[in-house]
This record gives C-alpha cells, structure tokens and sequence, in this order.
C-alpha cells in the first residue's frame, strides 16, 4: 500500500459514513472502516484521534465562524456580522453538492448517544467561538453571547432545513431569513 | 450488607465526585465508587445506567423546567414564564445548601471530555424541554425557541456565578438579573 493516499481523510469518512448506517456505530471498528477505505489503521490514525471524531474531523467550522465574523465591515451590527458568516458557512461548507452527503451525516448521528454527545459538545464550542470572535470586534460580552445563541440556533434550523434533500434552497438564504425571524421572534419574547 | 440502603443514591454520587477529584475520572471504576459508599457494584447500577451518569443523575431538572413553565400564570410572556422557572429552579435546585457541591461537581466535569459532552447533551435537552413547554403554553415556535435560548443562557451565565463559592447570592436573583440582562442585550444586537 502506497504511503501517500490521495484523499485519504474523504474516502475514512465516507466509509465511515457507509460502516455506521449498513451495520451501526457500535458494530464498526476503525480497522472496518480503514480496510473499506482501503487504507490502514494507522493512516486513520493519523487523521482522526477515535472512532467518532471521524464525522467531526478537523474544526474547520470554528474557524470559519471566527474568520466570518472578522470579516464583516467594521460598521456592521453583531447581528449583521453574523449574517456575513452565515454567507461565508453557505459558501464554504454547506455547499449544494455536500447536501446529500451532510443529509447521511446527520442521520447517522441522530442513531447513537455518542454522536449526540460530541455534536452537542461541538456545538457549543461554535457558539463560543461566534461570541468570542464578535467579543474581539468589540462587542460587550452578554450582547456578544446573545448575538453568537442566536446565530447558533439560526445555523442550526436552516440546517435542518437545507439538509432535508427535499429542499432546494441555499443555506445562506435559509439562515439568513432564519435569522431574520429568529430576530423579529425576540421582539414577541 | 442489607438489601435497603439509605441515601444509596446521594452516597454514590457524594464518592463518585470524591474519587473523580481524588485519582480522575478515567482511573476510577464503579466497583471503586460503590466501595466507597460502602454499597455494590449491582446498587450501582439500580441507580445509574453508567460511570458517567452518576454526575447527572435522574432528569429532575428537565421536568422542574417543563414544570415551572406549565405554573406561570396564564398571562405571563414567554420571559416572564423563564423567569418563573428560575425562581422554581432556585427554590427546589440550586439551593444555599448545594452550592459547595455544585461548584465540586462542575470542577470536576471541567477535567473530562466524556464529562463535558454528557453535560453539553444534557444542556441540549434542557433547552429543548423549555421550548416545548412553551409551545404547549401556545407561544409560537420561533419565539418558544428563542425564548428557552436566552433562559438556558440565563440559567448557565447565573449558574456559574453561582456556584463561584465566594458568591453569596442566592441562585433565583442572579438568575433573573441575568434574564433581563440579556434582554436588554437583544435590544442591542
């Protein structure tokens, strides 16, 4: 087997991915999923720390939110700069052609306690990191937390909703007119 | 060793939390817990489906949210039914009496991912058990959703202040002050 393997990260995932709806969570090993991918434990490994971090692999999605944020015009609300994210998260990760992909994902997910569990960790540290990255544009700490939940819940209703694959819609128009509600239902609170 | 034990629960939660600070999460079984409290691994085990659980025991705290929600009066907002809930939560929970354990506890979920992620999923649940009762109050979804956001911030953001030992203010208080902080905060998101 070949050191190198193109796309090695992609295929563990996809085969793991596979492995966890065809046999279950708890029934995969990471050498099950190594050997669909074609590649070895130890290239897992190298790519992921455990069996679950596989579908959460690399925190690309914290820095995104955080680069987002720093992004936006300096004249830009906290809300506003977090719709500039929601843009940026539509653009880079939640694009049309990871839909049907990110659809499995969350299925999957939603199969074992375990998964629940670090998604609900993971999310939790995007929120953080959405407060924090407005706290550094200057915003007072409790707007910033409120402004980072809210844009948190907006990110994941849209997300709902675009990663049912009987939706056509963008997920930046989708957050954004979530967020949008999501603003005027604070107003009825 | 007699087959009814007093306070067998509050004994294993008490030794579980002593062994975690003692020697870490990861190097304490059950069998060291129920040793501890002087009870088997078997009334362990009646008590908590895992090592784990034994922090977060029994859902008390989601049916006192949906509880307290349902006991607000018919008239009260959304945030005035959140506000409702906290008073319950201060009088029933997070009493005078509990603060010392509280604040052990939370040290010690702070040393483990395991930990971290059962409360994080736990944090979930709560959120969601205040958005639904809410909705059975008939406040629409969005606006059940945003408001159960800002009470589990509340509740979190006063929680820590809390059980901050050198605080002496009681759990409701800073829990209501904190509500109306964030409200007040919306208004400049």
């Amino acid at each position: 087997m070949a050191r190198w393997q193109p796309n090695a990260s992609q295929r563990l995932v996809a085969a793991a991915l596979d492995l966890f709806a065809e046999r279950g969570y708890e029934n995969t090993t990471v050498i099950d999923i190594a050997r669909r991918a074609d590649l070895t434990k130890s290239t897992f490994f190298r790519y992921f720390p455990d069996k679950r971090e596989v579908l959460f692999g690399g925190d690309t999605m914290t820095g995104l939110l955080a680069k987002g944020i720093a992004a936006a015009p300096a004249t830009a609300t906290p809300l506003e700069a977090v719709a500039h994210v929601l843009d940026a998260v539509g653009r880079e990760a939640f694009t049309p052609d990871r839909r049907e992909f990110t659809a499995r994902r969350r299925a999957v997910i939603a199969t074992h306690p375990e998964l629940q569990e670090r998604e609900a960790l993971k999310g939790l540290a995007l929120t953080a990191a959405l407060a924090g990255a407005l706290q550094r544009r200057g915003v007072p700490e409790l707007t910033a937390r409120v402004a980072a939940e809210l844009g948190a819940l907006a990110m994941k209703i849209a997300f709902e909703r675009w990663s049912d694959t009987a939706n056509g819609d963008d997920f930046a128009d989708l957050a954004r007119r979530t967020l949008r509600d999501l603003q005027e239902a604070t107003a009825s609170c």
